[in-house]
C-alpha cells in the first residue's frame, strides 16, 4: 500500500518532488510528442468501413423502397430505409425517427436556433423570452455548451455522480422555472465521465413537469452502440418509451449519429422524436433543405442490412479500442493508486476517460503535460464557460493513440499529477 | 399569319372556343399524366454522373493533400482541393471559398439565420432590427422568398427585363433604406425567366452604395455553367472581381453547387464570399459543425479533376436538355406565335422556360392543364408570398419528362393557354 500524499510530511513531500521533477526533465529530453485531447475514431477503426464505400458503384440501381431515385432531389426526413434501420438500432416505431446528414451537432444546433427564432409548440420564440436557461451537468461535452452559449443561453451546472445528474436539482429547476427551456445529456458513456444513467435517473427525467411548455431534454444517445465490453454493456431505460408512459411524449429530442460507427465525417445522424415534435421540425426545415445526401444513408442501409449488423461491427470497435482505454487505466492505477491524488470511472464505453485531481491542480497538469510534450484537451473545456471552478477536471481520449503511445503518454501524464500535486499541497503546507 | 385574339369579334372568339373546348374534351378522355412542375435533373442526367461513385472505394487512400484522412472528422470549410475546384470554376482566389455539405439552399438558409440571430458584421442581429426588408426580383426562385417569409423579413418585388433587375428601383431602394437588408439573385438563366444579367446590371450591384451596413447582394449562381448551347452561353460579369473594383468586396455572397451537375440529392455545394465574410461566417458556423462530408468532396475532386472536367460534363447534360426544351419551345411558337395571348424568352441555360399570359389568366390555365392530367408549377408561385398580382406568370420545366412527354404535355398547355384566353376576352368584351 502506497502512502497518500497528504498523510506526507512538507519534508517527504519536498523529496519526492526532487526526483519527480529530475524525472521529468528526462522525460522533457526525450522529445515526446503525443496526443491525447481528441476524441477521435483512429484509422483501424475507420478502416473497418471502407468496405461501405462499395455497396454503391455506377452499376448500383438508385431506387429506393418507394420507386424513387436516391441520385434526385427529395425526401426531407430521410428514406425509409434509413429509419428503418434507426428505428430498429433506437428501439421505437419508424414514425420517430428523421434521418438526416453527416453531423447530429449540427441538428442540434439547428434545433436550438429554431426554438430562438420560431420558438417551439407555438410558444414565443426564445430570443424573445429574456433571460432563459439550460441545465448543464457536469463535466458534460464542450461543444453542447459552446451551442447554448452562442446563443446567449444562461449555462447552470448540474452536478452529476455515477448515476447521472443530481435529479433533485433538476427537478427543482426544470419544475419550477419557466425560463428553463432545456438541458444536455449524453446519457450513455457520459462524456467524458463515462457514467450510464441510472433507470431511476431516466424514469425522473421522463416525468419532469416542466414549468415551461416549451422545455425540452436533448438526449444526445451519441454512444448508443459504443460498447467497451460487448458482454459487459452499459444499459439505459428508452428516453421514449418512459417519456409515453409518463405522459409527457414531446419533451425530448433524442440524437444518435455513425461518426463513430463509420465515418467520422461521413456518417449519418438522426432525430428520434415524437411524430408531433418531427412535424414541427420539418414544417421549418422544408424552408431550409431539398433533403439530405440519400445516397449515403443507402450505403449505411446496404453495409448494415439491420442493427444486428451495426452492433457486430461496434464489436470490431471495442477489440481495437480496448487495449487503449486499458493502456491509460492500468497506468493510472498502477501509478497512482493508493496517493489519493486522482479518481477516475473506469468507464465501459464511450470515448473518453474523465480524471479529477486534487482542488486547483488540473489547469497545472495540462500545463505540465504540454511541456513534456504530451498535449491533453484543455482543463475546464468539460464545462460550460470553460470555467471548471474547482479545477480539478482533465478529459482523457485514448481512441486516436496506440496502445504503446497511451502507454509513454500516460506516464507522463501521471508524473505531472504527481509533481502538479505536490507543488499544492507544498503551497498550502 | 395568324390573327391574334384580341383582333377577334365576339363571334369569332365564341366559335374558336366551342370548337377548343371540343379538343379539350377529347384530351381529357386520353388520360394524360404529365408534370412539367419540378425542376428535377432526368434519370440520364444523373447516370452521367454514376461513375464518380467507382473513384471511390475501400482500396482507396483516404489522405487529403495536407495528409488528413477524409474520413475522420475536421476542415470546418472544405477540403484544400474541393476549394481549388470551386475557386476554378468560379474565377476567384482559394481564400474566397468555402465548400459544404449538398445544398446551397442549406447555406443561405444558415447565412439570413445567422444575420437574424448574430448580425452581420458586429450590427445588430437583424430580428433586433425592426422591420427589416429584402428586395425580389420577380419572377423569381420560390424557395428564396419563402425563407426571407419564415423569417418575418418583408419582401418587395422588383421588375425584371431581359437584363435583370430594374436596377433604378433596386439602388433607390439600397442606397437609401437602411431597413433594406439583402437582394435575392439567380443572375444567370435565372429561375424561371432564363436571363442573364447584362454587365451595366452586375456593375450597377457592385457599385451599390447601401445605407444598410449589413446589406448584403445574394448572388445565388445555381445555373453558372448549367448551358444548353455550349457554343452560345450566357456569360456573366464576374461578381467577386467587380465588387473589388468598385471597393464593396464584403458586399456579396454568392452561391454555387453540383446539385445539377452531379446528383440532386448528393452533390457539393459552396459559398464564394471575401476572406472577411468567410471568417465570420466560420466562427458562428464552427458552433454548428465539426465539417461536412470531405469524402464526397474528393468524391467530386477526383471525378472532374479540373474545371474543364466539370464544362465536358456540362456539355453532356446540354446534349440531353436541348432537344427538350427545343420540343416545347418549338410547340410554344408553332401553336401561339402571332396570337399574342402569351410571351417567353427562348433561354440559353438553366432549367426553366417562363411563360407570360395575358392578365389574369395563369392561375386558370393551369387549372386547365390539371384537368387534362398535366401538372404545372402552381401559379404565383415564382413571386413573393406566392402573390402574382397580374396572375401571368407560368414556370415551365422541361427538364424531367422525355422530349415525346414534352410535346404531349405541351399541346395540352396551348391548349389551355388559349381556352383561357379567351374566357378572359369572353368575360371583359
Amino acid at each position: 500500500m502506497k502512502k497518500a500524499y497528504k498523510e506526507m510530511s512538507k519534508e517527504e513531500l519536498s523529496a519526492l518532488q526532487t526526483e519527480l521533477k529530475a524525472q521529468y526533465e528526462k522525460m522533457k529530453e526525450m522529445g515526446i510528442k503525443l496526443d491525447m485531447s481528441r476524441g477521435k475514431p483512429s484509422i483501424e477503426q475507420l478502416d473497418l468501413s471502407s468496405p461501405m464505400l462499395d455497396v454503391l458503384n455506377s452499376h448500383s440501381s438508385f431506387k429506393g423502397s418507394d420507386g424513387m431515385d436516391l441520385r434526385n432531389y427529395g425526401v426531407l426526413d430521410g428514406i425509409k430505409e434509413a429509419k428503418e434501420l434507426f428505428a430498429e438500432l433506437m428501439e421505437c416505431p419508424t414514425d420517430h425517427v428523421m434521418v438526416g446528414g453527416n453531423s447530429s451537432l449540427n441538428i442540434m444546433y439547428d434545433l436550438v436556433a429554431r426554438a430562438m427564432v420560431h420558438g417551439i409548440g407555438g410558444n414565443e420564440p426564445w430570443i424573445k423570452q429574456e433571460g432563459i436557461k439550460f441545465l448543464c451537468p457536469v463535466p458534460g461535452y464542450d461543444r453542447h455548451f459552446a451551442i447554448t452559449e452562442s446563443f446567449g443561453i444562461e449555462m447552470i451546472n448540474i452536478p452529476m455522480d455515477e448515476n447521472g445528474p443530481d435529479m433533485d436539482m433538476v427537478e427543482k429547476y426544470v419544475n419550477n422555472d419557466p425560463k428553463v427551456k432545456g438541458i444536455w445529456n449524453v446519457p450513455k458513456y457520459t462524456n467524458p465521465a463515462g457514467v450510464v444513467y441510472s433507470d431511476e435517473v431516466v424514469k425522473r427525467f421522463a416525468n419532469l413537469k416542466p414549468a415551461a411548455p416549451d422545455f425540452r431534454i436533448f438526449w444526445d444517445n451519441a454512444y448508443a452502440f459504443h460498447h467497451l465490453y460487448p458482454d459487459n454493456k452499459g444499459e439505459i431505460l428508452n428516453i421514449v418509451t418512459e417519456c409515453e408512459k409518463a405522459g409527457n411524449p414531446d419533451i425530448y429530442y433524442e440524437l444518435c449519429s455513425t461518426a463513430k460507427v463509420t465515418f467520422a465525417g461521413a456518417g449519418v445522424a438522426a432525430l428520434i422524436s415524437s411524430p408531433a415534435n418531427l412535424a414541427e421540425v420539418k414544417k421549418q426545415m422544408t424552408i431550409q433543405t431539398i433533403g439530405h445526401d440519400k445516397l449515403n444513408q443507402m450505403r449505411h442501409v446496404l453495409f448494415f442490412k439491420n442493427a444486428q449488423g451495426v452492433h457486430e461491427h461496434m464489436k470490431k470497435h471495442a477489440a481495437i479500442l480496448r487495449p487503449k482505454f486499458e493502456a491509460v487505466l492500468n497506468c493510472l492505477e498502477e501509478e497512482l493508486g493508493g496517493l489519493e491524488i486522482g479518481s477516475w470511472i473506469k468507464p465501459l464505453g464511450g470515448y473518453f476517460i474523465a480524471f479529477d485531481t486534487i482542488e486547483g491542480c488540473a489547469k497545472r497538469v495540462v500545463e505540465l503535460c504540454k511541456g513534456a510534450g504530451v498535449v491533453m484537451t484543455p482543463a475546464g473545456s468539460t464545462y460550460p464557460y470553460k470555467k471548471d471552478e474547482k479545477d480539478t477536471s482533465i478529459r482523457i481520449a485514448p481512441t486516436l493513440p496506440t496502445p504503446d503511445e497511451l502507454k509513454k503518454a500516460c506516464e507522463v501524464f501521471v508524473l505531472c499529477v504527481k509533481l502538479a500535486s505536490i507543488e499544492k499541497y507544498l503551497q498550502t503546507a
